[in-house]
């Protein structure tokens, strides 16, 4: 029997651990700067608290958790009956499962906020670094079991919160020394166009639609938009505005005005991002911002700015998403509580520093140096200064047990660690210590005070490739 | 609808998370000093990997996730003889369910180890901090889903290892803050006393009684081990002993020695623990050491050295415990390698430091100043100055939107926000900042340079109280 795990799942090996913590700890670090707290919620939700809120399809993906003791609690043939209900899908049998995986961290921090309204204090800032699970068809790049960070404020309606967000998301990469570009549209821009066509019912086809130009071409994207019963008087006004996608962030705002002069709902997406352009003016962004209009993504959840972040240098979906949500919290009883929110793709991030080698070399969690065991006297002799190395922060190993050489020596390399310190008799007698630089191969003999010195200095925390 | 959680499971607020956070961080450092390497495994293992180690009460809490589109997998009548052989307990129906939650980190950590054994190089030190699931029934102190923070070493039966593990308990809970005594016992001296007594199957049942004798007497023991069909000449036998709980360690080792002389097992069990404290004596430990007879956590799996944690100065269960198990891996398929490890009950130690206020006042994770937002053109004035106090790695936050001056205000006081940066017209002309300390009250008009320098000094990184 070989042991295996689920398909779709991983395990986390020390190396992809460190990786993995360096951009958490990265994205924290930034999140707190920016004075957003930390919540954790449970992996396990109430059913109810899940089903309904990702459609139809997303409904499907959720993995719900069998009842405890189901057995224990009706008789047989009520059980039965209750299956076979469910299995026909005409509802959830609550005698077989009532808890489920979340799904994502929205629908659980929706839940959370309304559930805790009286304790928190509004505006409430909150980021969340868990994993979610998925019954997607596993596939290259999609898991079962994945990681979302996730970032939101609740409870303002200010542009400012668009703003900080955008900041944050800019930091979040340079830090990590990704290099960005980070796309903006906003809802009601959408609207407004929809509405300038004629064809409010119909944006997602007109948005996929502008996605599509430039690789199809304005003739293909016409024959699709016929094929799904568009009107010609609707694809008509539409050709007016897919140049737009080519003008930059003025020209489409400046073409965008001219055109949305009555839709009420139009102009006010415009006023919107232009608020925030004019914020942005004053501070430091490293990433280029674009505002992009072919960029819609959940779009019957969005009530106003959407963003996405690219990666320049890898060819990758997108690294970050959000956007603002006008009614979050009134699936779940309490209305009227504005939120804007991103979720950083810890995944994807993780295979764009891998395939830039951005990560950096050390990560300072890793042993600085391992003492080589030569016996119970030796090892008496080592321990306490080892204990010593560690008093000072020093991350240290005595190998366990007087194995052959090429062992413990082996063992130094594959862990890699870059001082190996050898006491034998001899070192004993003299009161010195063997070190010996695992890069350099140089063998050299110091004073205990020496060696702390030495790795006092040579532990520096290697910081990220910056661009 | 009021929205909620599953029973036995919680949600953690920001406060509750800086707590968790700072013990987490806390044992995680202490783990890498030692050079203990972080792994993760999935949450869901294959339900084959789960059942059947953990006994048979175990397997009855092991929560089980249903298959997704079980409707779609086979015929109705299929699955419903599937469903009913599945209550009648006969076999776990792989078309209802074949994926598990961890019900501990160890099984999940030997299935790692034997997946992964080619990659591996050993010893392998590794630490997981992850949460686990199991269905017990809730009640105050336990949960459905709680985290552990587990320690192990595989590869090395070197008692070095044990003196290292009660090294990092020792320096965890020194620099944790908490008080404590670590008890450790081996099995293999239970083994020799269950020799001695001649009833080397009954360990269970002589433990059990040890451990009851500080509370109901000798005579009573004598009764229960009657009641449970102990003979007279094993009771008279184990009457020779109990008086040896009372000694100190020195004293039970000489005692023990004397009474074992016939049980190779005892004799390795006394001579394990001798190298052990002869170790200790080589390095500083804070906390005391008792060797303690009634130890026998998890007697069916360990094979050597038994460890246990308790705080001093509050009344709770064990914080901490551990010890070397033989043949881990063998249940995978690779026998011989031995381990040894130890698991930080994560909610436990939190109850303690709550119940001892001995959390760290600050742990440099909040937000250092507030700007009060007085309207458009402040706000414009004002996000540089934020922007530029977070690259000096300075926490700020601008409050979002011109709200009344007292929610802003009670923002601040809620979320314990030190200082408070009031920009008005008058300040801007002035080019200065009215910096209102909220601990004092007291409001003073400083330059921007000025404000920068108060707050990177008034940063220290409160260090939790010391014993």
């Amino acid at each position: 029997m070989k042991p295996s795990i689920p398909k779709g799942t991983r395990d986390f090996s020390p190396e992809e651990m460190r990786k993995r913590n360096f951009i958490f700890d990265t994205l924290k670090s930034v999140f707190q700067l920016y004075g957003y707290q930390q919540i954790d919620t449970p992996a396990m939700e109430n059913l109810t608290t899940l089903t309904g809120k990702y459609g139809e399809e997303g409904d499907q993906l959720i993995f719900k958790i069998l009842n405890s003791r189901i057995h224990e609690s009706k008789d047989k043939d009520t059980l039965q009956k209750e299956f076979i209900l469910s299995l026909e899908g005409s509802r959830n049998s609550e005698v077989l499962t009532e808890k489920a995986l979340r799904y994502d961290l929205t629908v659980p921090f929706a839940r959370y906020v309304v559930q805790n309204r009286n304790d928190i204090t509004f505006p409430f800032k909150r980021y969340q670094v868990q994993p979610v699970w998925r019954a997607d068809r596993p596939q290259k790049g999609r898991y079962r079991e994945f990681y979302q960070c996730d970032v939101d404020v609740v409870g303002s309606d200010s542009l400012l919160n668009e703003v900080e967000l955008i900041q944050i998301i800019d930091e979040g990469f340079k830090q990590l020394g990704v290099r960005s570009v980070i796309k903006i549209n906003n809802r009601k821009i959408l609207s407004g166009i929809a509405e300038y066509i004629g064809e409010e019912n119909r944006i997602v086809e007109f948005i996929t639609a502008l996605d599509k130009l430039e690789k199809i071409g304005w003739e293909k994207v016409k024959d699709e938009l016929v094929a799904k019963g568009v009107s010609n008087s609707a694809i008509k006004e539409f050709g007016n505005i897919v140049g737009v996608i080519n003008f930059d962030n003025e020209g489409k705002i400046k073409f965008l005005k001219s055109i949305l002069l009555d839709s009420e709902r139009g102009k006010k997406g415009i006023e919107e991002l232009e608020i925030i352009f004019n914020y942005l003016k004053s501070i430091d962004i490293h990433a280029s911002i674009e505002f992009d209009l072919t960029l819609a993504r959940g779009l019957n959840y969005y009530t106003g700015a959407i963003f996405e972040v690219k990666a320049l240098d890898v060819e990758i979906g997108s690294i970050c998403g959000g956007g603002r949500y006008d009614n979050l919290t009134g699936i779940f009883g309490l209305p009227d509580v504005s939120g804007v929110g991103i979720s950083f793709g810890a995944d994807r991030i993780y295979d764009v520093l891998n395939q830039l080698n951005a990560f950096p070399t050390d990560t300072s969690q890793s042993t600085q140096i391992l003492f080589i065991n030569f016996g119970e006297k030796e090892e008496l002799y080592c321990l306490p200064l080892v204990q010593k190395l560690r008093t000072k922060s020093i991350k240290a190993e005595l190998f366990p047990g007087s194995a052959k050489m090429n062992k413990q020596m082996g063992y130094a390399n594959a862990r890699e660690i870059p001082y190996v310190a050898l006491i034998g008799e001899e070192e004993m007698k003299q009161e010195l210590i063997s070190l010996k630089n695992m890069l350099t191969g140089e063998q050299i003999k110091v004073t205990f005070n020496e060696l702390m010195e030495k790795l006092q200095t040579s532990n520096p925390i290697h910081l990220p490739h910056h661009y």
